[in-house]
C-alpha cells in the first residue's frame, strides 16, 4: 500500500540519518579520549571509515549481504539501502577505536575495505540477509538480533581482539607490570560523542524494526526506542554507583562507557522486553563495563576507548539475554550465534589484519607512538596554539 | 484511525529525538560556561541528572503526573511517554546550571530524583495532567501553556531561586561590593551549546500540540515551529542591539542567553500567534535578559550561567504574554498560573534543598571552589594537556 | 489530500530541521579553522547571520521570491517558509566564512540584510519563484538546479569572490611572493563542523524533492539523499587520494572540504543521476577543491577556509554536470544559468560590499587583525585560560 510505503521510507531515512550522528558521534568520543598529538589522526582515521566502508558497501557488500537490490518491496529500496549502508561504518569505528594511539591511516583503510565489502557483509548474509549457508550447521538465522548486539558489535568486538593480540599494547601503557594511566584529553568531547552515539542509537534500533506504518509496528518501534533509552539510562547508573561506591569520584568516562554498554546490550531485543527488564539488562551492562575494563588491563590487552567491554562483552551478553529473558527464544540458538559469529570473524580479521600489518606496517612503531601519530601521518596538530603540559 | 495513530507516534518519536539533543545542549552550554576547573564536574551533572531523573520518571514520576500508562490513545503509550520523559530532565538542568562552579555532585543527584519523582510530576498533573486538585481554589488546569513556559521553565528556575537563596554566591564573586566578572572558558561550547537547545526547542514546542495528522494540526505544527524559531531569531537581536549600543561590542554570551529568553518567552504560545507577533515577544524576552543579569547581580545572586532570567523571568513573561496578546486567554488565569506554581514549587524546593544542603552538604565550601569542583568530585581534569594562564 | 498535506508538511519539518544543524555546522568548522583570536567573532557572526538573514528574509525576502504566502498548497505554508529560510543564511555564510579573520561585524550585518531581503531573494524569484522576468532574455526558469548548487553555493560563491577583491588578504598572508600557512586552531571543531553540514545536506537536498508523500516521490527523496551522501563520499575520497600521494600525508581538512566540495557538486541534480554517477561527481568535485584552493592563493585570493573552491568552483561544477549527465537537460541552458546568475549576483554584491566597506569598514586594518578580531570587535577571549604558544 502506497501509505505504507511512504511512511515507512520517510522513517528509514529518519533513522539513517539519527545513525549519522554517530559518525561525529564515534569522532569526538574518540578525539576526547586519546591524548592531544593523537586527535588528528583520530578524527581523519573516522572521516575515512565513513568514506570508505560505505563506498565498499555500496559497491561490493550490499549485494553480497542481501542477495540483490531489490530483496524487499516495503520502502524504497534506496531508502533500505541507506539505513543499512549507515551500519557498516561502526563495526570499523569499534575496532580502530580500541586500537588508537598506535595504528597508521593506510593499512586500517585497507581493513576497512575488508570490513565494508566482505567481513560485514558475510555475518548480515548469514543473520539478517540472504543466508547463504541455510541448512547447513552454521545455520544461525533464527538468531534474535534486532539491530546488531552480535551483527555489529561483537563483530566489531572481535575484530578489535583479533587487533590487540596482533599490535600488543601502546608504548608505554604497561611498565614494571604496572598500568599507567593515559588521561584523556578533551572531557567536554567525551561528552558530546557520547551523547550523541545515545541519539543515533534511537535510529538503529528504532529502525532495525523495519517498518513503523501499522499500529502494531508503531507501538513496537516507541517499545523498541524506550527500552533502549532505558537501558542506556540504567548502564550509566551503574558505571556510576559502581564506580562512587568504590572511589567516592564520580568519574565520566566509566559513567559514559557504562551507558554505551547498556544501550550494547539491548540492542538485541529491545522490542521484545517490557519497560522495567531494560533497567536490569543495562545494568548489568554497564556493570560488565566497570568489571571488564581492567579485567582487560590485567590481561595486558590495551583498549584506549574501552571498546573491548562496551561492544564484545556487550555484544555478547546482550545476545544472551534475549534468550535468558524472552519465552520464545532458545538460549542455545543465541549462543550458537555468538559462536558461530566469533568463530567466523575472529579468524578472519586475524589473518587480514596479520597479513596487512606484516606488509603495509599498522602498528606505529615506539618511536612514532612518542613523537604522535599526528605527526607521522598528517602533519597536522589538532590544537596548535595552545601551551602544553605534557 | 490507523494512520493518525502512526504518523502522530513517529511524530511524537522526531519530537523526543530532538529535545533530547537538548542533553548534549546544556551539557556543551554550561561546560563552555564555567571555568576549566569546573567543566568535568559540570558534564558529570549533566548526565547523572538525565539519567536519574529520567528513571524517576518512568518509575514514579510519569503515572502521578498523568494518572495512568493508558490516559489517551492518539498515539503508541510509549512515544507519549517518551515525550514527556524528555521533557523532566530539563527541569532540573536550569537549577543545576545556575549553581555550577559551587555545588556538590550527590547531593544534586538527590535533589534530582526529588524533581523527577515528584516536584515535576506535580505542577504536570495540576497543569497538563490528571488534576488532582480540579474544583479546589487552587485548579490551574485553565492555564494556557502550550509547551511550558510555566510547567517547565518557570518551575526550574523557582528551584533554582531557592537554591541560589540556601548556597549563597561562589566564592570569590563578590569583593567589597563589586562584581567580579568571571568569564567563559570556551566559548565554541557555548555556541554550540545554544544552538543545540535552539534546535531541540522545535521538537519541545512542535511536539506539544500533541498531533500533527490532520491539515488543522499540520497547520498548528509548522506555525508553532515558526513561531518558536521567530522568538529566538528576535531574542538574539535584542541581546546583540541593546549590547552594542551601550558597549560598543558584541557579547556572543549575551546574544545567545537572548535567543534563550526568547525561546522561552514564546513556549507558552507559540501556536496562538501570528506570524509576527512572536517578534515582539521574542525580543522582550532577550532584552528582560539583558536587563535581568546585572539586576540580580546587584541583588547579589550568583547565577553563572543566567539561568534566572533566561527561565525565570522569561517564563514568566511568557505566560503572561499569552493573557495580554491572545483574545480568548484571560490575563488573570495565566497570572493565576504563575503565581500559584511559584507557591508550590519555591517552598517545597527550598525546604528540599535547605534539608540536602544540611545533611548532605550540596554546596562546595570556599576551599573546595577554590580548588575547582573537578578536583575534589571527579578527580578528572576537563584539559589536563593544556597549560593554564588562570 | 489530507494525507500527503500532513506527510509533506511533517517531512518539510523534518528537511528544516536537518538544514538548521548546519547553524552549529558553519560555526563550529569556521571557529575550528581560525585563529584563535578571531574565533569569537566568528562565532558571533555566524549566529547573527542566523537570526538577521532569516528575520529579514521573513520581513521581506520571501514575499520578493515567491510573490506571496500562499503560492503552494501543497503543505502547510508555514513549514514551507521555514524550509526556505532555513536555506538563506548559508548564502551569507559562504561569504562571510571566506572573509573571516579580517572582517568587522557590524557591516558584515548589514550585507547580511542586504542578501536575506534582497539578493537571494531576487535570485531564487528568478529560479525557483515567481519569475519577474519571464519571457525575457534573462528568462532562466529553465534552469535544472534541485537544491542551489547556483541558487545557493554559487550565489554566495560569486559575493565572496566580490569581497576577497575589495577587502584583500588577511596581514600577512603572502610574504615575499609566498604564501604563509596559518594552521587551523582547532582540529576537532572542524570535523564536528563539516559533519554536521554533511547530515544538514540530508534535509536541504531531500527536502528540496518538495514532496515525499506519493511512492514516487518517496523513491526520489531517498535516491536524493544516497547520492548527496554518496558524492561526500568520493569528495573526501578525492581530498585524501590527491593529497596521499603528492606528500604522503593526510590532510583532513583538505578531506572534508573534499567532502564538502562533493557535497555542493551533487546539490544540482541528486534525483537525476543513477546511483554510480555520484561518485564520478563527488571525485571530481573533490579534486577541484584540492586544485582550486592553491590556484586562488596564486591569485592572491585569501580565503581561510576554502569557500570559493567549496561553492563557486563546485557549485559551477555541478550545474553544468546536469546539462553533461543527463539527457534531457540542456548544458546551455545550465550554463547560461550559471552565467546569468554570477553577472547579477557579482556586481550588485560588488557594489554592495564596495559602499558598505567604504562607509563602515568592513575590512579590519592591520593593528585590528594583528590584535585580533575578538578583542576589537567582541572584548571576549574564545578560550581564555589557555595559554597559547602563537
Amino acid at each position: 500500500m502506497e501509505f505504507n510505503y511512504v511512511i515507512d521510507t520517510f522513517f528509514a531515512l529518519f533513522a539513517m540519518t539519527l545513525i549519522i550522528f554517530m559518525v561525529p558521534g564515534f569522532a569526538m568520543l574518540e578525539a576526547g579520549l586519546v591524548r592531544t598529538k593523537n586527535v588528528t589522526s583520530v578524527l581523519t582515521v573516522n572521516v575515512m571509515i565513513y568514506a570508505v566502508a560505505s563506498l565498499a558497501f555500496l559497491l561490493v557488500g550490499y549485494e553480497l549481504a542481501f542477495g540483490s537490490w531489490d530483496h524487499q518491496n516495503g520502502m524504497s529500496k534506496w531508502a533500505f539501502f541507506l539505513f543499512q549502508m549507515a551500519f557498516v561504518g561502526k563495526v570499523v569505528n569499534i575496532m580502530s577505536g580500541g586500537v588508537s594511539e598506535r595504528s597508521r591511516i593506510l593499512p586500517l583503510a585497507l581493513f576497512t575495505i575488508a570490513v565494508g565489502a566482505f567481513i560485514y557483509p558475510l555475518i548480515v548474509n548469514l543473520t539478517w540477509g540472504a543466508n547463504f549457508l541455510e541448512g547447513t550447521m552454521l545455520d544461525i538465522s533464527g538468531l534474535s538480533d534486532l539491530a546488531g548486539s552480535t551483527v555489529i558489535h561483537s563483530t566489531g568486538g572481535w575484530a578489535l581482539l583479533a587487533a590487540i593480540l596482533i599490535m600488543g599494547p601502546r608504548r608505554g601503557r604497561y611498565i614494571d607490570g604496572k598500568v599507567k594511566v593515559i588521561p584523556a584529553s578533551n572531557i567536554p568531547l567525551v561528552t558530546l560523542g557520547a551523547l550523541l552515539l545515545w541519539i543515533g542509537w534511537f535510529g538503529f534500533n528504532g529502525g532495525s524494526v523495519g517498518s513503523i506504518s501499522s499500529k502494531e509496528n508503531a507501538d513496537a518501534v516507541a517499545l523498541t526506542i524506550m527500552n533502549t533509552n532505558t537501558a542506556g539510562l540504567a548502564g550509566a547508573i551503574a558505571g556510576w554507583l559502581l564506580t562512587y561506591f568504590r572511589y567516592k569520584k564520580f568519574d565520566i568516562t566509566v559513567i559514559l562507557n557504562g551507558a554505551l554498554g547498556g544501550l550494547v546490550a539491548i540492542t538485541a531485543g529491545p522490542d521484545q522486553y517490557g519497560i522495567h527488564l531494560p533497567i536490569l539488562i543495562g545494568f548489568i551492562g554497564g556493570a560488565l563495563v566497570v568489571w571488564a575494563v581492567p579485567f582487560f588491563d590485567k590481561l595486558r590487552m590495551d583498549d584506549p576507548v574501552g571498546a573491548l567491554s562496551v561492544h564484545l562483552v556487550n555484544g555478547i551478553w546482550g545476545t544472551l539475554a534475549v534468550g535468558i529473558f524472552v519465552d520464545n527464544v532458545s538460549f542455545m540458538t543465541q549462543l550458537k550465534g555468538v559462536v558461530v559469529v566469533g568463530a567466523i570473524v575472529f579468524p578472519i580479521s586475524f589473518i587480514t589484519i596479520y597479513v596487512i600489518n606484516k606488509i603495509f606496517a599498522l602498528r606505529a612503531n615506539d618511536e612514532e607512538q612518542l613523537e604522535g601519530i599526528d605527526a607521522i601521518e598528517c602533519g597536522i596538530e589538532s590544537y596548535p596554539e595552545f601551551k602544553r603540559s605534557i
